[in-house]
């Protein structure tokens, strides 16, 4: 069945409704830091780095030509004019990836390439367009009609890092920076939190796999599907699990058995006999210690989570929009607290609401909406359709907009708490 | 070699400078549409959706009960008050995914769960709480003390979407709002745009393998990687390719091979031999088409591209910062468009900078930064270090600020161009 938000069973199911931060802060010491496994740099993309990782030497590791030109010993430029000019013997040629094949004496340049190494003698490089190239008993000279500075057009060792510097932070998921230099400094096997695995359950008679025909009365199941991606999305493995039948023992046991295999497991929708709600009886059982099971939210007020075996149990709502809303309220911080993240939570700031929002609520709500930036300010905008049943405007949203309990809507213009979605964009 | 950004070889490569907008027009008409495949729902995440999809039923498709009540015929309680109640007998009970059993008459009433489809007499639901249970003659009645407007607490058909209505348009980055639609709809086989299949070859005699020992005067290759991972971040399919030799006839061929195998061939580094750039060498035979070898920016002027048996081949520069912005520039551009999206460059608006940024320069300048939301406005905060050849700071940006040319710096406050990095955060 499709969970309603409203009061009537709160007394049966015994529910007393907390905050969302008191909500978080009960499951978050449940959330267990998992294990590290290796994995080569070509297939890190998206994981988040298990350990610190330290410089193993500085960045540039060598002294680095920045220009093609050629390196010299500064102090043979000495009082060195365009009517007093210096002729320098070239002695050697250095590309990108070679050394210098002989050590510069004063009188004396090596031709470089960018990229490649200054000899240890020299302490500039000139660019070629300073130069003028003469020749003379054989051999190959340049003219030089300035003084040039010491270090000149030289990238000292360690500009960018020194050995023993902190690179990478552990908590940080890895892209296209982060391999950069991961490879940079030769860290092929890397230190990565491993993917929760976490189960996924839905519950309700009522619903049709995806590929069934669609039947009167009967609607098609894409919570599972969309919570799949939202796993994805925090980091973990999902692992969409048969439909929990109408049936209490059945239901007891099979999510028993998901304990055993998974991380974390994640229900869906309530199931129904009759009257009767399976999931506020799964998670009053003996071996199972329920942490909430009402929050002061909408949608989603019947988000319920639990702990068995040390492990998370996630009752998230039917409705689309708040099964969405729990998981990124909930679970989305749990997984990214297993994973080691430093900012589990949803990124939170103020932008301006760039509409009226009439609804008024008892409880805080978790509107879903599209921020914009325009003129170099962030305007919110809420959805038109944000009833917990509508699953339409989830798609074409990127943030969620905190509207506190108030018995006046807001007003266009006003400095809301947004909440923004990761990956929406 | 790593190829200077300078203008001392602008003559002998027939380098002509175009700008940022003018390189991209010209790659994008060589940027031809992918073919179509059918990927499983469990499966398309992050793939680009190739037909648009249309719904193929209304949603909802039945009426569906907004609360846990009874259905009524809303002109049964006309005049209906404290003083003179209603009694309707209650002749159904409809758990979710059922369909009513009988046919409500005037008098009778249907208890239904929230989700369930609302018996066609029925125009309105009354929640449980507005009724009063009573009994007679072995029959169930409930109680009605005030009128119940036609249409309460029912989802009309089509409330959210109508039939053929275009749900998803084409171009569009499947994620689990996406992904939510999609499963409600039954679409299990989703039309999606192949990911191109990308070309990467290094190039440079100074490179060393991630897992090769470091050596003096050589640097590992970091840029196959991070490009790996920018394409697939891209929507491409990324594959690292033997280093190319520093020899013309070779690179000739391998590139030849690579046009034949993949959609897109990227190089990064120039191949130098003495002072000759085999790349520039490469996009100048017969049958290869320049488009252009010189763009009018900071860092990755030398980015060049050219066309191949009517495919795109980029030559980025070795140096790590202006091979990363090359790529973000002109080939995520070129793979979007490809993919068929609707917006393949990366997302530009106005920002307030965040601090001075004193460095001058001739042509436009993409400077890595950090994107801060702060009191609803958005700040653009330059990195430290952002020279071409700087690695370190790619991770730590998420926007490049556009420093148009300019014989002053820019002062903290003004505001700046930005453009977006996708999936930075």
């Amino acid at each position: 069945m499709i969970t309603a938000d409203r009061n009537s069973n709160d007394d049966k199911f015994r529910r007393k409704a907390i905050s969302v931060k008191e909500g978080q802060a009960k499951i978050l010491p449940y959330a267990r830091r998992i294990e590290t496994e290796y994995v080569s740099l070509p297939m890190v993309e998206g994981r988040i780095l298990a350990e610190d990782i330290k410089a193993p030497h500085p960045f540039p590791h060598f002294r680095r030509s920045g220009m093609d030109g050629f390196a010299i010993i500064s102090s043979d430029t000495a009082g060195c004019s365009t009517e007093t000019p210096v002729y320098l013997e070239v002695v050697d040629e250095i590309p990108c990836g070679s050394l210098p094949s002989v050590a510069l004496s004063p009188g004396t340049a090596a031709r470089i390439m960018t990229g490649a190494k200054v000899p240890d003698e020299a302490d500039a490089v000139v660019m070629f367009e300073m130069t003028e190239a003469s020749a003379g008993q054989g051999k190959d000279y340049i003219q030089l009609k300035r003084e040039i500075k010491p270090g000149s057009n030289i990238t000292p060792v360690g500009l960018e890092l020194a050995e023993g510097d902190l690179i990478l932070e552990k908590g940080r998921r890895l892209s296209a920076g982060e391999i950069s230099v991961l490879a940079t400094f030769g860290i092929y096997d890397v230190p990565v939190a491993k993917r929760p695995r976490v189960a996924i359950f839905s519950t309700g008679s009522e619903l049709l796999g995806v590929e069934e025909p669609l039947q009167d009365g009967r609607i098609r199941n894409s919570n599972t599907y969309m919570l799949a991606s939202q796993i994805r999305n925090a980091g973990g493995e999902p692992h969409i699990l048969e439909a929990i039948a109408d049936d209490l023992t059945t239901a007891r046991q099979k999510v028993a058995e998901a304990f055993a295999l998974y991380d974390v497991v994640i229900t869906t929708g309530g199931v129904s006999v009759g009257d009767f709600d399976i999931m506020a009886d799964l998670v009053s059982g003996e071996d199972v210690e329920m942490l909430f099971n009402k929050i002061m939210m909408r949608p989603g007020s019947v988000t319920t989570a639990a702990v068995k075996d040390g492990k998370l149990l996630f009752a998230l709502s039917g409705n689309p929009g708040a099964c969405f809303v729990g998981f990124e309220l909930f679970v989305r911080p749990a997984l990214g607290t297993m994973l080691g993240m430093k900012s589990p939570f949803l990124r939170e700031f103020q932008a301006e609401l760039g509409k009226d929002y009439a609804k008024i609520n008892n409880f805080t709500r978790f509107v879903r909406g599209r921020l914009d930036f325009a003129d170099g300010r962030l305007i919110a905008n809420p959805a038109a359709l944000d009833e917990s049943s509508v699953m339409v405007t989830i798609k074409d949203s990127d943030v969620l907009i905190v509207v506190p309990p108030s018995n006046r809507g807001l007003a266009a213009g006003e400095t809301v708490t947004v909440l923004q979605l990761p990956g929406a964009r």
